[in-house]
């Protein structure tokens, strides 16, 4: 555990963290659930922090990346939680130490056991440390909405977005702008957008239509 | 805003919660995102409180009844959260303030605008008293995991499954049981349980079938 940076009051919550189900009961499932919603938490503010200009559903794709089971598992890996695992002896024989998916989990387990050691705050701080330069190495999608848009679309061989002012307003020093983005393919689409310049309210509508797009997948 | 029960120091923060995507930007979403997340930890640890012998699998069933759109969509109506949207024109013909979704959204960012003004403590206490009495009502699925198993095998039309001792140590007071259980169909399936008795041991290798069966299907 030396390499855990953080000092449990606790030592038996760290254990139960490095406990997989494999090792009978009581494990670290239970903590898992909790320090999975923990770190979604605290990567989603790190990230609502560090991108005041990402949409939800950017802040989303940048969660994703940060906290799957493979990303865990390196961090599982830095922290070396795989020398204190406790597995059963069938796990134990395969390796189950090396495995990504019980890495994950456990380091999962270890925020909540860090949580419930501590508070909100102590968590947060180790988690932060943990992901400070993670967040930083991630790019935001370079591309904006427009390209993005435009991009797709054009690999599918389908029309490009028709983009339409419809409407500006204020006064001339701050001027509020209008738009639709319109596209045929894959269905017939209109969003509107708002901005305040008409490039921003096309970026706007692109995005809408991505985010339709989306979520008549999903 | 009467029906709150949360004081905003900065106001500005629960009218941008209150503020939905048809009405232009700055709008709610980006803090829809980072209140789901809380909500989903606080609702995570009321519930790991709440039933300490629920399984990870059953605390995710119980949370995903409290925070699905339709349930958040209650709390909404019931803090009155509709009364204060601001929505764009369209969205206002068509009744959006009495839409689910919308109602849902506001009042997931409406706990990231608590957050943001007060700081996770506070933020806590309000949740918790908004769903304290929701956790109490939700009872736990009273079946226990073989009879689920079985019922579900039944159901199908399928075998039942066998159930089978394979080990058991220990002293006579502290015996543990190791036994398997396992499936024909959907697939041939076998996992391992442990318990101090053969009933539990066999509960949580149900449990485990129960579980594979779950993630194969996801």
């Amino acid at each position: 555990m030396a390499k855990l940076t953080y000092r449990f009051r606790d030592p038996a919550l760290a254990q139960l963290a490095l406990t997989h189900r494999s090792a009978g009961k009581p494990n670290n499932e239970r903590l898992e659930f909790l320090g999975d919603a923990l770190l979604g938490v605290i990567v989603a503010e790190m990230l609502y922090d560090a991108h005041p200009n990402a949409s939800e559903g950017e802040l989303s794709r940048l969660r994703a990346q940060l906290v799957n089971g493979q990303a865990l598992a390196v961090v599982a890996r830095e922290l070396e939680l795989g020398d204190d695992l406790k597995l059963g002896s069938g796990e134990l024989k395969s390796g189950g130490f090396r495995r990504d998916s019980i890495l994950a989990d456990a380091f999962e387990a270890m925020v909540a056991a860090v949580y419930q050691d501590s508070d909100f705050d102590a968590c947060r701080n180790w988690v932060r440390e943990l992901f400070d330069e993670r967040i930083a190495a991630i790019p935001r999608s370079s591309k904006d909405a427009k390209t993005r848009l435009q991009e797709w679309l054009q690999a599918k061989g389908w029309p490009l977005p028709q983009y339409e002012l419809k409407d500006s307003h204020g006064e001339d020093h701050a001027k509020t702008f209008d738009v639709t983005c319109a596209i045929e393919e894959p269905q017939a689409l209109v969003a509107e957008g708002r901005g305040g310049s008409r490039r921003a309210a096309e970026q706007d509508a692109a995005e809408s239509v991505l985010r339709q797009l989306q979520e008549s997948r999903s």
